[in-house]
């Protein structure tokens, strides 16, 4: 591991062996990070998915609970209370369904957008620079080339000037865009601490206020209400009992 | 809507129009609370299956972030900072998934399984029942009607003795089924109002427990470590700025 954190633009412009060697290391960096970066966000958006869905399911429920007064059962005698028992129900399953979209729509703000722009902006700049800046050597190289090929007689001069500013260009134009895939490169290198964490600070952030606002809901009234509950679904039972046994 | 909250089983031998009529009434019951029963089942499926694929992806998400270690970076230096913060993050998802899991156990179990055992007990004995009713009504028309097409003569005694048991046989045939298929409604009746609210207590029970273990989760610990991370990031980004403004 190279005992080095940015490449240095002084060096662009001479583009030795030995600073090719560590671009290469910072271009294998890169390419791991992006693969990586690929992998997270993949995860990261099926938490998402799953958090959506949640809200979908809450939602369909909900809305279930609250049908059993629209059947309009044959025999409705002592569904007064099983109609008002489902409507809260119905209501806090609402509540939930608050927080649950709350949630999601923190994740998709906090979480996975960040992720999704240090893919699109700051990864995919490296790659376009990348090609870039590979064009503009290949030009470089071309014109170096056909002004090695010019014959040494001297009523070339006049050519041999125009190829010498070609390459002149050509070096100029290869120069700025190694500058700009070097300075992208180690941007990188800082912006890639900050692109893993910063959708990780989102996700807690998220689930702390879910959380608090959860437990704030389901607070003692939930307790007492699902003991009256509990009782009376007990009264139904026993009353249950004897037909039950009524018929061996 | 009738003022009955039974099925008299006094009334079943001697089989009434009018109280086939109330049979009617509470299959009509029955066929409606069978329909409503699967709609439910269905919505509460759907908030399990969200549930469980939420353990599932943060399972996922846990097992990535400690893969950030181990995608040997070409260039590591300031890594470990990174590494043992993704780690802790890591460690946090895999508390939130034993919540996760531990919900999506307590909805399989409390929720899901009561309405599932309803449907295949309850609703399932009501439809067999009624349709041991039915053969046996059938059973008891034909002999009545092979009965009543026997000749008058007196040379028919035997014949009219036997045909005369069949009858009483199947009466009684269908008198049992009957008592059955009657216990088996009215204590549908009763049973309703228990299936239909059993499992949202089971949900709300289950809600309540992830909400308090996850607020006491989250608690005081998390927010320092989130503010020390935060820190950390905003160093980066300021370490950052440099590098970004260094080429136009």
């Amino acid at each position: 591991m190279p005992a080095v954190d940015k490449l240095l633009l002084e060096e662009a412009l001479q583009d030795s062996p030995q600073t090719r060697s560590l671009l290469s290391v910072f271009e294998e960096d890169a390419g791991t990070l992006t693969d990586y970066t690929n992998q997270l966000l993949q995860a990261m958006q099926r938490v998402y998915g799953a958090q959506n869905e949640m809200c979908l399911a809450t939602q369909q429920l909900s809305k279930q609970l609250l049908g059993y007064e629209k059947q309009n059962f044959a025999l409705g005698k002592g569904d007064e209370e099983v109609i008002s028992t489902l409507h809260y129900f119905s209501k806090v399953v609402d509540e939930l369904n608050v927080l649950h979209t709350e949630l999601a729509k923190q994740l998709a703000d906090t979480m996975v957008l960040p992720i999704i722009q240090f893919r699109e902006k700051d990864l995919t700049e490296v790659s376009t620079l990348k090609d870039l800046f590979g064009l503009a050597s290949n030009e470089h190289d071309l014109s170096m080339a056909k002004y090695s090929r010019l014959p040494k007689k001297k009523e070339n001069e006049k050519v041999k000037t125009e190829v010498g500013k070609e390459v002149a260009a050509a070096r100029r134009k290869q120069h700025l865009s190694s500058l700009q895939y070097y300075c992208a490169l180690n941007a990188l290198q800082y912006r890639k601490r900050m692109a893993m964490m910063e959708p990780m600070i989102g996700f807690a952030h998220g689930q702390i206020n879910f959380f608090k606002k959860g437990a704030e809901m389901f607070s003692k009234r939930m307790d007492s209400f699902l003991s009256s509950v509990a009782d009376m679904v007990q009264r139904s039972s026993s009353l249950c009992l004897p037909f039950l046994s009524a018929f061996p």
